[in-house]
């Protein structure tokens, strides 16, 4: 959505708000629930997305800090849009400093405003000029991303074969990125430690593709720009991450259809392209690897997710690869492939995964 | 040290250990104690020195699998060395599956023995071939890094003022770069929404400087980065980071003088020549910043600082703030300053300080 269509929904909703009140009515907003208890999962649709369930907030003698603190995040996303400019959750809570009786005492009841507005509207947080503190998440390879001089505007094309052994950080905000790749698929890889192994001896220039690393559970920001270059590169995804439930469930699942805490955001943020690479728990039968003992927090997440999670309810070869690991009781880390010497990962495991992503967990 | 060197230095030790065993003696190896109680601190030597006491392993029954483990590690990292290769201390612990009965049951033994190593040849991990698991730190502005093909060798040369919104990315290893500006200083910020602000706006054109984000604790890559960066281009290092005792002791101690726990390395990773920029206690009061209470765990860190460091100890000046902080009981963060505009840290606060380097806490 464009800057002016954000700023003009704004307006629009804002509008609403005081025709109410002039009209002698009470104002209301709905905002729509977030929960896991509220979302679904079809295949088609590609992610965890929201079965339109709503509250609402009527402005009563209870609601009025919370309705004036709404309208006054709504005023400063507009001030964001309008001018170009940023805040983090953190800035946003101190600028409310400045507003009086409707002032936020914890960051945690901004973060909360922030997280209406965002799903008040539909649009991603970044849109409406709200961007998280933490880090991107690094990309080396076979791409040019075109961006553009914050002062000039004027395109700025970034070669990702020319970092050497270093990589490109992505942006906190990655929405007016442009690409350009003849990469044969993304790479996207938990650890930074395996990332630079494949950096250093220049794997993307033997597979011809990108390699992004998550530094663990994936950024927004991360999430965002790996969906973005898939959908506009249409170039397949793969996802190589460890062999363990939390490798599983929290990080590629979240990457792929996203979760049900932040379920209105998760058609933006989720990749619904992206296939598992590995670490399976059938990888760790055939390629021999050492193992560590399933811990119970390990089994709870896998059971959890067999018995909660629609993503992997709906795919059997899932089910079945959860419980496969838990009667193994064992997980294994990318690292561990190691054990056949350091470069075993790109010499032989890559490779022949590589060469029949058909056979890639869904 | 150049990798021949440190090559030749591990064949040595060895060899001397082959020695004494064929000379019918026991062999023993002399590592550094590394803990507080035995770094001092002099200004003139800019980071925590060990005294020089150390320990040592002779081969007993008792350490005959230790002594093994160790001979082995040098021996990997020979390895490493020699084929221009590297591994994380994950990987190091999964090669050592194959060592027989010398091999690890838990990583934190593998990582102790790393350890070791590294103080045994007084060079960092980097040079001996292990590398980190985490990421580096993220830099933009008036710099052209230069780096080489991991391929082919050949210079590759990487502007950071051409990345648009995003960052150049710290490689793992930074031994190899080389640098080219004409920055008056580097800046570097704790947070990496500050860092964003600052590259959003393009503030590194206006002030002529580099920006480095540290996102938190600095990586070891992070500190040995701007270290060579300061020393070979003769520039000031200013630090931008939180005014609470996490972030002038944690983060500014550990960077510019290095820690206790680690101290066999800090001769390598500190950065001697940074000055603290702000937020000082000071500044609370003269920009009218919000604040928050400190916490309990604020007030034991600060206690810590001025009882049992001996960097702070040194310098009065910082005694000084410490005991300001902790009579006013507050703490304020770098985003505080939001509070009085979303840019006022990049119109005022930054371009009011910097005129005075003078007046930066050692």
């Amino acid at each position: 959505m464009s800057t002016a269509k954000v700023s003009k929904k704004i307006k629009d909703e804002a509008a609403r708000v005081k025709k109410s009140i002039l009209d002698g009515k009470k104002p209301e907003m709905k905002f729509p629930l977030r929960a896991l208890t509220n979302v679904r999962y079809q295949p088609k649709v590609g992610y965890l997305e929201m079965k339109g369930r709503m509250k609402e907030r009527t402005l009563t003698v209870n609601t009025v800090k919370t309705f004036a603190q709404t309208l006054r995040m709504m005023a400063l996303s507009k001030q964001l849009v309008d001018t170009d400019d940023i805040a983090t959750k953190r800035e946003a809570y101190y600028v409310s400093k400045n507003w009086d009786d409707a002032r936020f005492l914890e960051q945690t009841e901004s973060d909360t405003v922030m997280d209406d507005v965002e799903a008040l509207f539909e649009v991603n947080r970044e849109q409406l000029g709200f961007v998280p503190e933490e880090k991107g998440g690094d990309v080396a390879g076979t791409l040019v991303v075109v961006d553009k001089d914050p002062d000039t505007g004027k395109a700025i094309r970034i070669d990702c074969t020319q970092f050497g052994s270093g990589a490109y950080s992505i942006p906190i905000s990655v929405e007016d990125l442009k690409f350009e790749t003849k990469a044969k698929f993304i790479l996207v890889i938990e650890t930074a430690g395996m990332f630079q192994r494949l950096v250093k001896h220049g794997y993307w220039k033997k597979a011809n593709c990108i390699l992004v690393s998550m530094g663990g559970v994936p950024t927004r920001a991360c999430r965002r720009f790996i969906r973005r270059l898939a959908d506009s590169m249409k170039i397949p995804v793969y996802v190589f991450v460890d062999g363990d439930p939390y490798g599983i469930s929290n990080i590629y699942r979240t990457f792929k259809v996203g979760s049900g805490n932040a379920a209105h955001i998760n058609e933006f943020f989720c990749v619904p392209q992206a296939r598992f690479l590995g670490i399976t728990p059938q990888d760790i039968i055939d390629y021999k690897l050492p193992t560590h003992p399933l811990k119970d927090v390990d089994v709870k997440r896998a059971k959890d997710a067999v018995k909660n999670d629609p993503f992997f309810q709906h795919h059997k070869l899932w089910v079945k690869a959860m419980e496969q690991l838990m009667s193994m009781g064992v997980r294994a880390e990318q690292q561990a492939l190691a054990a056949h010497g350091l470069n075993y990962v790109m010499d032989t495991y890559l490779p022949e995964k590589i060469a029949h992503p058909e056979r890639f967990l869904p």
